[in-house]
């Protein structure tokens, strides 16, 4: 193993954070809602939210006993992501066969009254409930009863953790990204809402028109046409973008992600993504996250 | 087998229907994309778009050479439909690995210019090529070079062509529900934006506020409450929606999925969701499909 | 929620169980290799061994820190465990791509030297390591190097733990079944390994060459023509099966599929399969489970 | 693209193939049996078939109606086949929720009457039964009524057929395999029964109990112990194996896999696995395969 990593910081930013708890009668059923329900949310530059499945969650930990997935749903503004739970819920988990929701965050202090809001969707057949001791809507549909709980709690969480992998062949670093989001599949309370970025940008671009566009210095392709930030022998580049509940988990899923994709042979170099310091709050230097 | 089709006809609307081809290295990349490009799209009503995968292609039918899977994005709105092309294939393809992504409507007479905006993106980098014949754009990023093809057609489509599955239980309705989908899955041009709908909706309710709201007469569990409009065994229902390049093919999903739901043991009835006539263009009446 | 555990008892026996730790870059790459190892092997009757997948592990808790899959082979006999572990690994591990295998019982006394005679495949290339403090060799082949653990344990377990699932319809029974199969999922140290069972057999028919057949009282299709075991209203009828490392395991097991299956919409009973204890040497009688 | 071909050829043998349609309510149901009925069937080296799923069938072509899977099952030797298809259909489809299982092979001359032979399991209550023209048994069981065809044909095809695909490093080996698997998914007729051979083996070893062992002169780690073939800059060598109902479309997959295969980047050779010509009746010029 050669692979060495850079001395620099991923730069992250703070995000509004909200998680659900999708449950089902099998993983199938959860799986497939959680999918569409975080679909089309890779980055809020032009998604309505970034979006993506934490983790798999055990009968014994829901509150109806049946098996779920939960998935973050996270923006910025505090207004945009109460619509986007709204929409997300409303389109893609009520309509779900055999799904209920819960609160994946029953302990943050600041709520969205989701349930509340999407209860009217029982047009006054909805009853108040208790499932295990939290408050819910069951509401009439079609295929029987949907349970959804009254209320949602987000908090201030982290977006942006990242670390970028160089190789000596595309396949080696999409390889090396692949083991490291399966690895980070592991870390509670993180996403990786794109799943793998093939596609790093800079800030601005000679168009006027354009606020980010491709960062040439980290293009293969480009390696004798500008200055190119890349060793001679990298053929392959991609990224790996984290969101989490806090910023202690961020590096937890960087550490994960960075220590197997250093495994996989023909990964030359680890690096981030940072703008000097000048957008993002968190400065999370590579080299501190192995101390 | 004893299931029966109602003499009623699905109610069905004009929606403007893009169609994308992405391709990749192998299935799994390629259907991951093209399940996060056409994630969050269920409804117009509250999503941007409705949109889901129609098939897989193979290599030989492909302009790159490579596996692909063919998708579909619709909005009734052509500047909005245009939007959200934009956005879904720079947000979800173009970060994807070892993709491309061509136009799956080659024939059609109106274009979008979709590969000629993402193109700037390369920041002066982009280069015109063709591939197989096909205008297309090579971005350099990340990964190597990303393919595009200049512009991709869209057509009048059908939006809303639906079946509704009656059973004696909810298991038996979803068991159906997956078969008619599976079934669907073969049938070229169509997509269930859904895919299965386990909460219909009727049109209106009591509060003002809300445009639609449950519809109470085919809720199992409010039979004794309302003027049910279910057959008293009925204990699950579900409902397909099915969107396609043209009424033809539409009407062929709508048969090929009945056809397979009528076989599953507990399903005692199908019929379909209209509103007496009067939003939808077309009427594609239930018993003519098996004329 | 009406269902109903009956005063009965499941039959299980003694088997000879081995647990293997299978590694690889990424789950897909461990999972298609666990599928095809522990592929063929749903009862000892007719197939050479009864195997399954028990759980995936995280990096952290593999000898190689990266993801892997935990997957179970069993047989009564002794020497025949032996032979389809050489069989198994030697033919579905070793030419899978990127995978590592390692001791998934490590605590065993007695072992089997797998990696021992495996590692002549190396032609005297091969090499003794030390992975993580065990015992590995490493054997030259066409990707790189195969790393596989000198000795595999075995113990005592546990074969045959069972319930049965009744239900009001086919798909009722199926989807409890699902349910109860992914809520076993999560136990450790257990498999399913049919995973579902659709064909219950008694001992014994009226032609002389076969030993089993199918058990027409629990046959919905038979119900006016036999001596039934099955209530009225009952269409459907699923066995699930479990293999353990212990009988314990196998109780969490059965406890946690019962629970679940229980929930499901159109289940009526919940019955064991047993051979008034003639067969096998454990009784585990359901409504102890719930004590 | 610098990957050129050896002017080499495939060495491939004589086979009995049996091939069989699984059909049930849905895709994922009818995989599920299909994967368990073709595990533990890499090589008849140590297992006791060479089996794969052929490709998935559509509802117009089955002959209930459903949608299906078609898997081929092959052994050099026509009884053992037949063996393996009472234990495989017996013991993986049998059992398998919602299935039923055809001949996949309805115009062979030869037939084994495997329907025939497990419908005794109905202990007297199985019927024989028409569909779609064919002559099948009904066997009552637990979840309803499994159908069966009489007879399953089978026909003298072609093992081995296979190619080698040599990379700058493992990840685009595998990339480029995992391609071509997936191309050969797309031809009628083929089964690619590993699907990716990491450890290719020469006949012989140093050993004397030993009937094959790795074949050094394609390992990169041992370039500098041995006299290597492999290429200089060569870190990844996989090979992809091909069975197939005829010496044609066994050509024709290996055609699709070789074409996708160069595409990837850092493939740098493409070869294949042949003994001389003194084992195998069949050869493959790799050349002759793009005139």
């Amino acid at each position: 193993m050669t692979a060495r990593i850079e001395d620099t910081f991923a730069e992250a930013f703070d995000i509004k954070v909200s998680r659900i708890l999708i449950t089902a009668f099998d993983y199938e059923l959860a799986l497939a809602c959680a999918r569409e329900t975080t679909g089309f949310a890779t980055s809020i530059i032009m998604c309505p939210a970034e979006a993506g499945i934490d983790r798999i969650a055990k009968p014994e930990e829901t509150p109806d006993g049946r098996v779920g997935v939960y998935a973050m749903i996270c923006n910025p503004n505090e207004e945009k992501l109460e619509k986007q739970l709204l929409a997300r819920i409303g389109q893609c988990v009520l309509p779900a066969p055999t799904t209920a929701v819960f609160d994946g965050l029953p302990n943050a202090e600041k709520k969205f009254r989701i349930g509340y809001k999407i209860k009217f969707f029982g047009d006054g057949f909805e009853e108040e409930i208790k499932v295990n001791g939290r408050k819910c809507w069951k509401i009439p549909i079609m295929e029987g009863d949907f349970i959804i709980e009254d209320s949602f709690g987000f908090i201030d969480g982290v977006a942006g953790g990242n670390f970028i992998i160089m190789a000596e062949s595309q396949a080696s670093a999409l390889m090396a990204a692949k083991a490291a989001v399966d690895a980070i599949s592991n870390v509670e309370g993180v996403i990786t809402p794109f799943p793998i970025v093939a596609s790093g940008s800079k800030v601005g671009s000679r168009y006027r028109f354009l606020k980010a566009s491709t960062n040439e210095k980290f293009c293969p392709s480009l390696r004798d046409r500008v200055e190119s930030e890349l060793p001679k022998n990298i053929k392959g580049v991609y990224e790996i973008v984290i969101n989490g509940i806090s910023l202690d988990v961020v590096k937890d899923a960087m550490r994960a992600g960075i220590s197997v994709a250093m495994k996989v042979p023909g990964v030359v170099k680890i690096t981030a993504a940072n703008f000097d310091g000048k957008l993002g709050k968190h400065k999370i230097w590579l080299n501190e996250l192995f101390d």
